[in-house]
């Protein structure tokens, strides 16, 4: 946690950006993402060291505790650094506390749940309270984020100062879908990290953990239905229970971000067979999964239903990518059940592809798959289904132009593993390149970061994240990026 | 935090030590650093996940919450990783809570304070309780660390258990100084970096944290007395107020950890000039200090007066290595200055030195001298004084031989920063080499590895740190260091 936040207060001292009113340019802003509009004075504030959470006038009941542990987790990261102990002079005026008004009482973040939000901060009044409206909750966390920003520490006077009252500022998030990928599969990562990971997102306002929970190196999770597949765990201790899972769930909506979990078939499961060696095709030959064998569907079907009672977001992410089929033409029972059926390997694969949909379909889902599905048999996809763009630029466009949804991701840009991606590349990424059609832009959800996990570990994942990822964010999030780019880049 | 303790863990995980009874191996315990005396059963426990702490039997009222909130911590240490949400089955005993009896009222954190412990688990009893005996309640911090080590996560009962009691484990660390030096100068390190340094010392029960505050490159502390030394930061925000300081020695001594400050004079101090350029021989010169100047003598009593206030410590640290004095001899009202006293450069030299040991004295500290004091005028030293060993082996024997103290650091062997060292060198760094009479090993105080920050910052410190400095707690913690080490290397 220090020192993600660390990295990112480096990167907002760093770049500095211009702006006041609706993306227009005055003087230095340090707030990260850009917010929509924003305006601002020239009164310093003294932040009390006793802040209060005032929620007069809100709809919204905060029975979870959601808004109230957000307030003490502000306020927390505000006062981190340094001892907070100065002495309140008589002049200057005192920012008392921040008032909340949350206009809806629901508290579901389903996808595409209103951020938006309004954060105003006065120079007078007694007392002086800062004020912020959203419809829901998670525009106000987004509120909150947005006010830490605004506080910096004094080291003469030992207090929290606010400089340049009154504000005003009004933001909502670029895309409904601002991802960040990460792979227990290919390392472990303990459950405290990938809460810090989550607390971390939050600085940027990503919205979406994108959980790479199993691959073909190990497969961590424990699934009640078929409980011999974390056998495919690295060790008896690099793995996750059914209720981790929940707990981290339940960690992540609290902050307004909700989990993408992936199985990645038929390609990347090898592991799956340690438990369940009938999942191969043979002993010898481990991957993609036996496409012949019912026994596969039954256990995706498994997987699916557990992961229904964990995983509550719209979206399952079913991989798809990178599959070589050469182990099921090798294989002789295989071979024997495509001749039968009259399928070659890419009939077989689209099968596989297909049948899987309709199972994560069956337990409510909306789909995500990667790209290559698409490219292969983009025609034959379920409707709900959201292309994930990794291979390179230029394809989200052919997506939105079949009517698909698409997330962007792609390699050359936002892959956070490739250590020689520049930050500008992931400033400068726009999704919505080629795509001038307004309704083709809807389709467009997004984009996703991605965080592999074959080089990096608990020790310095958050370290290859960031700064990086809260560049993409600035792309993401904002809708004033293009015109910060010029006083970041020169 | 947590990288920092999944290091931990995997250091567990991955070297076994084979002790049962002092000293003495039968079978496999996994604790670090391996306690004097270890005895155990066959029993398993389940952890109440409300565990109690019971501090009747007491002398200690623990008005600080030292204990109790140690206490907490262990508990959350014990329950970090995962979701505690199991069903107690009827048949296993649960470990209800812990009992601790502190003997001394006196919770003052005194080098040399008694840190013995002696912790018992009972394989029966309703309510069965672990028990902690010790005098002071620092040993009970450490006897709290060495409990925690025993509880493990069962990963299909979603519960903590607790394996082979009944134990009985009375240990005492080795050494009484055992420290770990971080270095704020090099790079800033952020106040909560600092405290999770100072977290990860007490999983092995590593007692002084030596700050190398300020060198050449920055002065980030505020100095009251002397208000523009911290210009010599590297910026606004990479600063220490004074009251941060007071923080991280309460955070530290609530923990068992001594805070050594240094200030190494009169060479590591280029960056005093930037406030004070009198300070400088001259601006075309900058260091070592201007030895010529009165004032450079009332800064360092300046210093070392508001020290007084925030480092309570018996020591502390005067530097004094590394002394290049050309600029001594080529400015002009310098080369005046010791002609005129009829000093030449190691004359002065040995002048300043002794001249900020008097100073120090005045206000209430021991001394601690790197080597090259001792090398050049170790019969002119304070007897006060305790000499820092960093160059290299075979000098802790002469030190004691002379009848000074000594702190053993060879670089060698104990420098984090040399990342070709490796942590079996880290661990057969024996203090004692060619120290047989019981008088003089009493002499060498202990020993401390060094995280040199020129290469380090907030983002991998404690990656560099551990787990290589557990190897040398290992070594200055345990009495039974020299047991365990055929079962690590082979």
């Amino acid at each position: 946690m220090a020192s993600a936040l660390r990295l990112r207060l480096l990167l907002l001292l760093a770049v500095a950006a211009a702006a006041t009113g609706p993306c227009a340019g005055a003087g230095r802003v340090d707030l990260w993402p850009m917010p929509a509009s924003v305006t601002r004075g020239a009164q310093t504030l003294l932040v009390s060291r006793d802040l209060k959470l005032s929620t007069a006038g809100s709809s919204y009941a905060d029975g979870k505790g959601i808004l109230k542990e957000a307030f003490q987790r502000m306020v927390a990261v505000v006062d981190l650094d340094h001892a907070i102990n100065g002495t309140y002079s008589q002049g200057a005026p005192v920012l008392a506390g921040v008032r909340v008004a949350v206009r809806s009482p629901n508290d579901e973040l389903n996808f595409g749940v209103d951020e938006s939000y309004k954060l105003s901060v006065p120079a007078t009044g007694n007392p002086l309270y800062a004020q912020i409206e959203a419809q829901t909750v998670y525009g106000a966390l987004h509120a909150l984020e947005t006010f830490s920003q605004l506080c910096n520490f004094d080291f003469n006077a030992n207090l929290i100062e606010l400089h340049s009252a009154p504000w005003t500022i009004v933001d909502a998030p670029r895309f409904p879908y601002r991802g960040l990928l990460i792979d227990t599969s290919r390392h472990y990562l303990p459950v405290p990290v990938i809460k810090s990971v989550i607390d971390s997102m939050t600085f940027s306002k990503l919205n979406v953990l994108h959980w790479h929970i199993v691959d073909e190196q190990s497969f961590p999770l424990q699934i009640p239905s078929y409980p011999k597949l974390w056998n495919g765990a690295y060790s008896y201790s690099e793995r996750y229970t059914f209720d981790d899972a929940i707990d981290i769930v339940q960690y992540a909506e609290k902050r307004g971000v909700n989990v993408l979990a992936e199985i990645d078939v038929p390609g990347h499961a090898l592991s799956w067979g340690v438990g369940y060696p009938s999942l191969w095709p043979s002993a010898a030959c481990k991957e993609p999964l036996d496409v012949s064998n019912d026994f596969t569907f039954q256990v995706i079907d498994g997987i699916l239903s557990d992961f229904s009672k964990i995983f509550k977001f719209k979206f399952v992410h079913l991989g798809g990518d990178e599959v070589n089929t050469s182990c099921w033409t090798t294989t002789r029972h295989i071979k024997s059940w495509l001749l039968q059926h009259g399928m070659n390997e890419s009939d077989a694969y689209r099968y596989f592809v297909l049948r899987a949909q309709k199972i994560a379909i069956s337990h409510g889902y909306d789909i995500i798959n990667w790209e290559e599905t698409f490219n292969n048999f983009g025609d034959k996809l379920d409707r709900k289904t959201v292309v994930h763009n990794w291979l390179g630029s230029g394809v989200a466009e052919k997506v939105v132009a079949a009517g698909l949804r698409c997330i962007v991701s792609n390699q050359d840009k936002w892959y956070l593993d490739h250590l020689d991606a520049t930050w500008e590349g992931f400033y400068t990424n726009e999704p919505l390149t080629n795509i001038y059609n307004p309704e083709q832009q809807k389709l467009v959800l997004g984009g996703e970061v991605c965080m592999w996990g074959e080089h990096i570990d608990a020790s310095d994942i958050q370290q290859t994240i960031w700064p990086r990822a809260a560049a993409a964010a600035g792309m993401i999030s904002s809708i004033c990026f293009d015109l910060i780019l010029p006083a970041l880049i020169l």
